[in-house]
């Protein structure tokens, strides 16, 4: 049986399907939405869908990687002078998650926490963007930058998850200038503050994952 | 065909199904387990699970709650004089998570991360207990404590999120030691530090979630 009204193979059908990926893996997450989902919000066949991207995990990683500009979102969040920084940073990324970006970096979050190959994704590509940041835009000591990009990552993915994810209150309902006031000091200190001296290499032995 | 070498349905039959859970739930998250796969390692048949905890979603908040007695472990984490406490309850915390309650406290914050309704579950039991204790014996304002302990909340979470799930270094491989130094600092300010007026309670509009 032919189905009549399904979209040919070309490049309107490819953006449809990213934007049907999109919308789904935002509302679902990566373990939660399926290839025919997918195809049936683009209005086509799952083969089509696995002809373009083959498989759900490339899928996965092309809807991010085209949805985010690394750099130039980087280079918005870090403008300005470095003293400070802590609370417009915060302004900032809160600005940025309630927007457009805020549905895709949460499914990237929670499929990060959930699977660990997309927690590679951050460990190997997004910490070392900031860190590279944090050094070229903000003046940072390079010996120290790691770790200040560890730090600001603690705090960052830890207040998403308060306000966005597990919606803990008053974080959730309160204004983005609150938070900013609230956080921004940590955040401050975490880039350009004292810190300890830089831990040892040696890693501790860890049994939980 | 009847299988023999069953467990029969007794408190020790249940005893193995509570094991074989917490083991399977800290290996694959909520999502990834199955009914099927806990009663393999415990030994049973699939019904008789259904049997004691009538359904995946019973058996997983039995797990959670059994595994952790709420008030013992929080009246352990804030002991001892307010104005030092930073430090201590960051050392504290990650000794907890990095021994046995860590895997079941692992699976869950991934399951609450991308399961709606476990995320109810620290919204509505974990989050109020912290706010009490926070009054009861620390001697925070009650009028602040809910602010403090979602303060609280966002960076002991992105602290467990960075180290633990996303392993992002150096702050995965550093010792307790080093975290505690690096972060009790920003436990301290949370808990009895100057913060701005408190939020506004009209909600802004998330489009997020």
């Amino acid at each position: 049986m032919t189905r009549r009204g399904r979209r040919p193979a070309n490049s309107q059908t490819r953006a449809a399907v990213m934007g049907a990926a999109r919308e789904t893996f935002a509302a679902r997450g990566y373990l939660g939405a399926t290839i025919r989902q997918i195809a049936a919000t683009a209005g086509v066949d799952p083969s089509l869908v696995l002809y373009f991207f083959g498989s759900k995990d490339q899928l996965f990683r092309t809807v991010l990687t085209s949805s985010v500009d690394g750099r130039q979102l980087l280079s918005q969040l870090f403008d300005g002078p470095a003293d400070e920084l802590g609370q417009r940073l915060v302004t900032r990324f809160l600005r940025l998650w309630e927007g457009d970006a805020g549905a895709t970096a949460s499914a990237l979050l929670r499929t990060a926490v959930t699977e660990q190959r997309f927690g590679t994704l951050v460990r190997e590509h997004i910490a070392p963007a900031v860190t590279t940041t944090l050094v070229e835009r903000v003046g940072v000591d390079p010996a120290q930058a790691s770790v200040r990009a560890a730090l600001l990552a603690s705090q960052l993915s830890g207040l998403v998850l308060a306000r966005y994810l597990l919606r803990i209150e008053p974080i959730a309902s309160a204004t983005i200038d609150w938070v900013a006031a609230a956080i921004g000091p940590t955040i401050q200190r975490y880039l350009t503050g004292a810190l300890p001296t830089p831990p040892a290499t040696a890693p501790p032995v860890l049994n939980t994952g």
